[in-house]
C-alpha cells in the first residue's frame, strides 16, 4: 500500500503541461496563458473625459460664469478643438481631451444649456467650478505602454480577456487544455435507459467523467463502453486519439479486471493498492503509444473521488495552471462518522458556512450513487484519523 | 437615483425562467433540471458483492476450512450457481450473490487457492471467516425504487449527471439556457489588434461580456460592435435572435448615447441611475420584440460589475436556478479605500483565507482594467459606509 501523497506525487512528476498554441480570445476562456501580456499601449491611450460634460479652461468655469460651447468632442473623434477665453467643448465620456482644456464640467454641474440633444447648446452656464484636472483621465495612470497586464500562468476568465483586449491583443498564447478519452470496463454494464437484467447495472461512471473532464477545462474525444473482454479493450485504446485515457473498472485484484490484464502489460503503467477510501485500487503511467492512462476502480463514489485526487490536479498541471488544487475550507463536523484506519477518506459531503456532515446518512460506502448527488463537496480525512466526532474540525474540498 | 436592491427587483420581476427542453445527459452538464428524477429500479439493483472474492455459506467457512470453488460469477452474469456444503463460487465486485450464499470472504482473507488468473481454483481455503452479510450490498439499500434521486431545481454537475444515469435515464428534462447577444457600442471602439488613432479605444467589453455569460453557463448568438448612429444599432437589433441582449456603452445622459437614444424608445425599456459605484447609469427592460435588454455603462469594470450585480442573477434566474448569487464571504479589510457616498460600492479586489483588497493600488475609477486582470472578486460595499479602514469586515463576492 503507498500513500496518497506518493501516488500523487507519482502522477505530478510523470506529467508535463502540454505545448502552447495561439487562440483567438472568443476561444480562449478558461485556459491557461502561455506568456506575459504586456500592453501595446499607455493605459488610457491618451488623456480624455470621465465623464459626459464640457471641458474648460478651469480658470473661465467660476460658478455662474457663462461659456460659448464652440464644438463637439464625440467619442471616438480624433477632433482637437481650439478654446479660446470663455468657450467650451461638448464633450462624452471617453473622448479626447482637447489640448487647451485642462477640466471636466460634468453635465449635471451645468445648466445644461439650451437643448441637449443632437444639436450642442450655444451656450451654457457653469453651476460648480471644476478643481484643475477634475474627471480627465490621463494618459497611462492605469498603465504605461509595456506594463505587464496579464502574466503567465493565468487561467483565462472574462475579466482577464477583457484586460488582454484592451493591451491589444485578439489572440494569446495558451497552454492546450488535455484532449481525454473516456473508457468504462464491465460487463455488467448496459445503456441507462435500457432494462437491466439480473447482474446487470446501467452504465453512469463514463457520464460523471466526460462532465468531470470537461468541468475541469479539458476536452473530451471520446466516451466508450467495454466489456470485460481483453481483446475488446485493447482494440478500443488502440483507436484512441487522445493525451489522456481514464479509465474505470477492472483495476482491481480480481479474475476479471480486463484494464490490469491489458495496461499491467504496459511497462509504464503501474497498478498500486493506495492509502485510500474509497478508491483504494488505482493504475498510472504512460502507454507505450505515449497517451497517459488513469485506471480507477468501478464504484461511481470511487470514480468520483479518485478523479478529484488523482486525474483532475493532472489535468490541470497539463492544462499549464499554477493552481492545481480545488479551494480547501475547514468545517465542523455536525455529525460523527466513521473513518477506515490507515486510509484517507474522501467522504461526499453537504457543509454551510460553518459545518459539515455526510451527504447521505447512509453509510459510507463507496457504492453510494445517490450521495454523489446531494452532495456539493469531498470532506478530506487524514489516514490516522478513525472517528470523526460532532466537533471536530474537517477539511473540506469544494467543486 | 434608485437602489442597487429596487433595480435588481426590477430585472428578477420581469425575468422568466426559460421553458424547458429534454437534452441527453453528455449535453446537460451545467443545466438546471426541470423534473424530480426518481430511481426506476432499487439501487442496487439486486443483492451484489462489494469485494472480489467468494461467495460462501457463512457456517462453512470458519477460519482454516477448504471450499470447493464450484462457479464464478462475473460481473454482468446472470448466472445463479446452487451451493452446496463446503462450495463456494468465485464472485466479482458488483456481480450478484447467489442465492445460497449469504457472505463474501474477499480475497485477501483466502489463500488465493491454487490460480487466481483465468481459471478459477478449484479449492481455496479460508483464512478469516466472515460476518454474515459480510460484504454484501443489498438491493435498495443505498434507495428504493421510486426515490427521488436528483430534485428538480439542481444545477447539473459531474455527479448529478453520474445519479441520474444510476437511475435509469440518458435524457432529462432541463431549463433551456439563455441565448444571449452582446452588443458593444461606441464609435471609439476599434478592434484589439488594430493600432488605435487619436481617440480610439481597443474594444474589450464585448470579450467580457461574451465570456461571462458563457461561464454563467448561458449561451452567446452574436458578437457585435456598433458605432454611435442609431440606424446602425437599430438595424443591428433588428437581426438579433436571442433571449437577452446586453449592451455596453450609451446609456447615459451624453448626447451621442446611442443605446439611451434607440432604446429609450421602447415603452418597456427603462433608463435610470442606480445607486451603485462603477454602473450608475443603467437601462433595462423588454423590448417590443420580446427580447430582454440590459443597457450597461461603457468602461470594462462598470460592465463587469454591472454583469455581476444584475445580468448574471438574471441569466441565472431565467436558466432556472434556485441559488442565482455567487458565493458571498466576509474578510478583514487589509488596506483602506474610500467609498462613494449614498452608493453601493462595487471594487475588484483580490483577497486570501482572511483579508481583501483592492486589486490596484491605483484607485477605484471604473476605467481602471487592469484591475480587473488582477481581480478575483468583487468587494460589495453598502452605500452608508463611505471609508472602508484597515480590519473592516468586508462583503466579498467570489467569482
Amino acid at each position: 500500500m503507498i500513500t496518497v501523497a506518493e501516488h500523487r506525487a507519482r502522477i505530478l512528476d510523470a506529467v508535463p503541461s502540454l505545448p502552447s498554441e495561439r487562440r483567438s480570445l472568443a476561444d480562449a476562456l478558461g485556459c491557461v496563458l502561455a506568456e506575459d501580456i504586456r500592453s501595446r499601449w499607455p493605459i488610457p491611450l491618451f488623456d480624455n473625459s470621465g465623464m459626459d460634460g464640457y471641458a474648460v479652461r478651469r480658470g473661465d468655469a467660476a460658478a455662474g460664469a457663462a461659456l460659448r460651447v464652440i464644438a463637439d468632442v464625440a467619442a471616438g473623434s480624433a477632433d482637437d478643438p481650439a478654446l479660446g477665453r470663455r468657450e467650451a467643448a461638448r464633450i462624452m465620456t471617453g473622448a479626447a481631451m482637447p489640448t487647451d482644456a485642462d477640466a471636466i464640467v460634468p453635465l449635471e454641474d451645468t445648466d445644461l444649456g439650451v437643448a441637449i440633444r443632437e444639436t450642442a447648446p450655444a451656450q451654457i452656464t457653469i453651476l460648480r467650478q471644476p478643481d484643475t484636472g477634475a474627471h480627465i483621465r490621463r494618459q497611462g495612470e492605469d498603465a504605461p505602454a509595456g506594463a505587464l497586464a496579464v502574466p503567465s500562468g493565468t487561467t483565462l476568465g472574462a475579466w482577464q480577456l477583457s484586460a488582454i483586449a484592451s493591451a491589444g491583443y485578439d489572440e494569446v498564447l495558451v497552454h492546450r487544455p488535455p484532449r481525454v478519452a473516456v473508457i468504462s470496463t464491465g460487463s455488467e454494464l448496459v445503456a441507462p435507459s435500457t432494462t437491466p437484467l439480473r447482474g446487470q447495472i446501467p452504465e453512469s461512471n463514463s457520464v460523471l467523467l466526460a462532465a468531470a473532464v470537461r468541468a475541469s477545462g479539458a476536452s473530451v474525444t471520446s466516451v466508450s463502453t467495454v466489456a470485460d473482454d481483453p481483446a475488446l479493450l485493447r482494440r478500443a485504446l488502440d483507436e484512441i486519439d487522445a493525451d489522456v485515457i481514464v479509465l474505470s473498472g477492472g483495476a482491481s485484484v480480481g479474475a476479471f479486471d480486463v484494464v490490469k490484464a491489458v495496461l499491467g502489460g504496459e511497462r509504464g503503467v503501474k497498478f498500486d493498492n493506495v492509502a485510500i477510501q474509497p478508491g483504494k485500487p488505482q493504475g498510472f503511467g504512460m502507454c507505450e503509444s505515449g497517451m497517459l492512462a488513469f485506471c480507477l476502480p468501478g464504484n461511481p463514489v470511487s470514480v468520483a473521488a479518485s478523479f478529484e485526487m488523482f486525474v483532475r490536479p493532472a489535468l490541470r498541471t497539463m492544462a499549464g495552471a499554477g493552481i492545481i488544487d480545488r479551494h480547501h475550507v475547514k468545517r465542523i463536523a455536525a455529525a460523527a462518522w466513521r473513518c477506515p484506519p490507515g486510509r484517507v477518506q474522501v467522504l461526499p459531503v453537504i457543509f454551510d458556512d460553518e459545518t459539515v456532515q455526510p451527504a447521505t446518512s447512509g453509510g459510507s460506502g463507496s457504492h453510494l450513487v445517490t450521495s454523489l448527488a446531494a452532495a456539493s463537496a469531498l470532506a478530506i480525512v487524514p489516514a490516522d484519523v478513525e472517528h470523526v466526532n460532532v466537533g471536530d474540525e474537517v477539511t473540506v474540498m469544494l467543486l
